[in-house]
């Protein structure tokens, strides 16, 4: 049996670096995070003081990042690149604040959360108020098309979120269940940043439907990735508290494919151990490692991170279309990064 | 000593009936309903579920009655006129539908909210859902100024409802900070669907201001009243919990005024008194009824409905400019409707 750290680790030892990857567009993504810090047109000091503490906990910016390679593959440098920039990491920032009060997450990126700190009531409203003034924002493009796209993807982004929640605790949930509600919850939003920037650089037709189908693997590979991270890495390292998918009550792809190779001993052990999630009763830690080493026994992990590879590659067969350029490579850099990524 | 029911009751002898205002557009408003009911696009079917429950229990559609009424006096009768009711009385759903999780209301129209009976969970989702619904649904106008009319109110309504969070249990909050916490949270709503009408039917431009301002006084009565109606009635009348602004420790404006006029020993049971609230301890009926005839004694309860009286007279006078109209009329009579209501 080889532990799912080494597992794990191997998979990431070429990890490629961020800040390499984005090179080419790392002036415009100092503006988009300047941008997000300094023009959230907050009204009172108390929500400055909010916007400033959620927005100054910047990420990873892989969405405005993904956003600008493309744009500045197809040569656009009109006046809204950095505001569509801004505008889709602010979207994706108030979908976090309310995912943490629905998760109860007191940890992100390393921080605590706007849960944590402001409580739910202000954190549930924060949230709102970020994702309006994103609206109101994306409203002054002079592409109307813009809003549409994000809108349509916001609201696949919450349908996604509702049919997870009413999946929780649901052990039979189907592999083909866990690929919609990620499709909706995570990747519609890639795909929707890559018709943004296709409708905004005026990328051919012909091209237009690689560029989204390479969004939308990219996303399901950053989704399955982060599942399987929960499970792998201390939360010094993901910045998440560690399991929380399984506390949850979140059957993530390993999970549902170990529970088809478990005997059937080993399932009612798991669904006994999830009804104590559920129950909100305290778990032992051994617990945790044991159920861990039942899915690395299963081959479940091994097998999830091979699906991610595959979507990985059908993500950078996508890209094939693309003329070379230096964006085009970091795209490419990107899924790797993505399928790789330690945290 | 007059009873505050007696007073409130003397107020409202002549409340006038919603049915008779809204029977010059009772056919379209009943379109309304239709299209709130039918038309959700709710993708699974828990979610169809949820949006019937939610949409089933409707209100008293004041908002939709009140932009038809406008469009109507106007001779509007363009296709996006029954859609923009709909989607006004989707946006005010949703934001009820996270008010109800701020307040842990679970009970709202007489019946058990959707926080109540879905959770805070899928409560905050929900709400989610319905409001990105109804900017989708806004986007389609082809007057590109109503979706922008839509989304600054329903920024100002979240403001509001910050501001407001941030006062809480604060005996000492102005009169001044009072207003400008309602002007935003619910007036706001109001006066954003006068400029939907105006700009929909296409009203002169001398008349735009006198509008908005009928709507944003319309709504300021209508938040005042709300607030006093907290204080006298039962919920069996009003279909909410009795004291609830005091329980979460909304200051409003009897309590202001009451304040001011209360000597220091009756300041400092207030205070106390309030401090439980804050504490979650259990609080007794008797110091509920104290606490009123407290008020009452004051003279803030009376002098608050002068307040909105006054408020309601400087709603009518700015429909004043407008031609005589079954409509006109009916906009007068909304106008008494809501000062006088008892629910």
């Amino acid at each position: 049996m080889r532990s799912i750290s080494l597992l794990l680790n191997r998979a990431s030892e070429h990890e490629p670096s961020l800040n390499k990857i984005f090179a080419p567009v790392q002036s415009e993504l100092d503006q988009v995070e300047n941008q997000l810090l300094n023009r959230s047109g907050a009204s009172s000091r108390f929500l400055k003081q909010m916007a400033k503490r959620a927005i100054s906990r910047q990420g990873k910016l892989i969405r405005p990042g993904l956003f600008l390679l493309i744009t500045s593959h197809y040569g656009y440098q009109g006046k809204d690149k950095i505001k569509a920039a801004a505008v889709i990491e602010a979207i994706h920032s108030a979908s976090l604040i309310h995912d943490d009060i629905i998760d109860g997450s007191a940890l992100r990126r390393g921080e605590a959360t706007a849960f944590k700190v402001f409580g739910p009531e202000f954190s549930l409203l924060f949230g709102d108020y970020i994702f309006i003034k994103s609206i109101v924002s994306a409203l002054d493009f002079k592409n109307k098309e813009l809003i549409k796209i994000l809108a349509k993807a916001s609201g696949e982004m919450i349908e996604g979120e509702i049919e997870e929640l009413t999946q929780s605790f649901n052990l039979r949930i189907s592999e083909k269940t866990y690929f919609k509600i990620i499709g909706k919850k995570t990747a519609s939003l890639f795909r929707a940043i890559c018709e943004l920037a296709a409708e905004l650089a005026g990328v051919p037709e012909d091209i237009r439907p690689e560029l989204t189908a390479y969004g939308f693997n990219l996303g399901l590979v950053f989704q399955i990735v982060d599942d399987l991270l929960d499970l792998k890495s201390e939360s010094q390292e993901t910045g998440k508290m560690r399991f929380s998918d399984w506390r949850e009550g979140r059957i993530t792809l390993p999970v549902i494919r170990a529970l088809k190779a478990w005997p059937a001993e080993q399932k009612k052990k798991a669904a006994c151990w999830l009804k104590k999630s559920q129950d909100k009763k305290p778990q032992s830690v051994i617990g945790f490692y044991d159920f861990l080493s039942g899915l690395e026994n299963s081959g479940a992990i091994d097998s999830s991170l091979r699906t991610a590879g595959e979507l990985a590659d059908r993500a950078k067969n996508c890209l094939m279309k693309l003329e070379k350029s230096p964006y085009q490579k970091s795209l490419v850099e990107l899924t790797d990064f993505v399928l790789k990524r330690k945290k």
